[in-house]
């Protein structure tokens, strides 16, 4: 890195920012006491809401919603059941409070809506999951940003992406998203290829066939990417304890808690959003987040006050 | 990739060499009728008996019965129980057996294999579990060839997989052994980094402390990575479908079929352990994926005409 180029350029000049800078000099600097050689600087980035934006809800539900839509359309019996029924109808108040309640430890309706997304691609093969999600994130518009979803990624954290791993950084997206809906806008949005995302997905079955065989959504679930089960996602996927480590929910806080480990410096980034008029001000599903990063010394990164531009131009 | 540079030194210039080279040329050839794009060249390679040794028997299991061996050593009441029994008494036969039955699709003994291993290392941390086979792999030497174990790898296919990267593939390790086992030695054995690893594995829960919390290993299995499960593994780690696949067993036939796809061209290669002198002579396990190679056009690498060198020297 040049002496007088700016790495975070869309970084306030603020703590935070001395935080991150601090930390990723320290853990470079040869022979110093912080020092980690390059192929242990792994860091984990959580998707919605800490590397791009989460509401008024999760962009991955809108495109669920579509779909949920689409066959309710088709078939009339499934208007009056949910998850298909709030589709049907728009009614986006049911989701939301959904997701607000999970962070909340109630997943009643959680499961529901689950079941529903089981249904709803159960069948369809991998290729044309991810050609249906990549229309919908290179042409869908966000409902109140007015952004094509995949230019909904935050820039400063982009910055961050690049700065880390130009400092010898493996990293990598630890989302309870969907992995395989996330996977078509990483590249472009995050500069992050698909074998560095890690999330949720469903049961896949490979089926044999003349040409070759395909692999296909099963009703069933596999691995729901939150809470105690980040940290063994992302040893399973990546091999390696993170130093580094970036969220912005409760479904952040194990992974948050076992970065560093081992006696090695660690960096803990919780994103709070207090921003209205750039993004949105919210602290529903985070509060107990919020209080363990005083207790850890977790650094809060103030949407408002800590970034300088929020979304690329 | 220099004109006169040869990047395949260790292969002899037959008709297996030249199907890789022109499968290599014919995906990087822009505007030919067989380019691939780079973000698409995945290649995936099985590792027991594919990139290094796995006779007398599997390298993870003499790991495997060193610790079985250590804990009838300990526990009296273990001494008549397989698959303690067999350790303890060094009584290989019965393992080697197992691994053939379950080449040939009798399991039996596999499941009384596996339940021992769950006991085995349930309750460990990642940490120690990766010490302990960073410890044999690095120390341990295999009993015939008389090579440490990491410096059991195939050199042939090692440049192979320096020649694909430097064609802008990216490599992968899909393979039946276990994923924790195989990643402290792949790096260094290999040049394939952690992330890229793909395996079996026990499952592991996350167990909350005072220092971040650990990983530790469980009694319970997670994914045995062979057979129609490959494919499905591949899948969840890279997000695509590879257009290379390498493997030399009955656990590989689903993995090679499904390579390529779409239209795509690939190239699948089958390793014949045809060289009781410099390796090991056996189709054991192989039978299946030896006729299926004949069937689809896969290439089939006769260690014995094919390789120029076998092991670094």
């Amino acid at each position: 890195m040049a002496l007088n180029s700016n790495p975070l350029p869309s970084w306030n000049d603020t703590a935070t920012r001395n935080a991150i800078v601090g930390f990723v000099e320290a853990v470079t600097l040869e022979g110093g006491p912080d020092f980690v050689p390059p192929e242990e600087r792994v860091a984990t980035f959580d998707n919605d809401g800490t590397l791009w934006t989460e509401k008024p809800m999760p962009i991955e539900l809108g495109f669920i919603l579509q779909r949920f839509a689409e066959m309710a359309a088709q078939d009339a019996s499934l208007r009056d059941k949910q998850p298909f029924k709030a589709a049907y109808e728009k009614n986006y108040g049911w989701l939301g409070e959904t997701i607000t309640q999970h962070y909340q430890g109630d997943d009643a309706n959680v499961k529901v809506l689950l079941g529903g997304i089981l249904k709803a691609f159960a069948g369809m093969t991998v290729e044309d999951y991810t050609a249906s999600a990549h229309t919908f994130l290179h042409h869908g518009k966000h409902p109140t940003l007015g952004r094509i979803f995949a230019e909904c990624g935050f820039l400063p954290m982009i910055e961050l992406l690049r700065y880390l791993e130009a400092n010898n950084f493996t990293t990598f997206i630890a989302s309870g998203g969907d992995r395989d809906f996330m996977r078509p806008v990483t590249w472009t949005a995050y500069g992050i290829p698909p074998e560095r995302v890690i999330g949720s997905s469903n049961a896949l079955r490979y089926m044999p066939d003349e040409h070759g065989g395909s692999l296909t959504y099963q009703a069933e679930p596999d691995v729901f990417d939150d809470g105690p089960i980040k940290p063994v996602r992302i040893w399973s996927r990546t091999g390696r304890r993170p130093i580094m480590a970036a969220g912005n929910s409760n479904g952040d806080i194990h992974m948050l808690q076992w970065a560093g480990g081992q006696g090695r410096p660690a960096l803990c980034l919780l994103v709070l959003h207090d921003d209205a008029e750039r993004e949105f001000d919210y602290v529903g599903g985070a509060e107990k987040s919020l209080d363990l990063a005083k207790e850890h010394g977790w650094t809060v990164v103030s949407v408002k006050n800590d970034w300088a531009t929020v979304f690329a131009e």
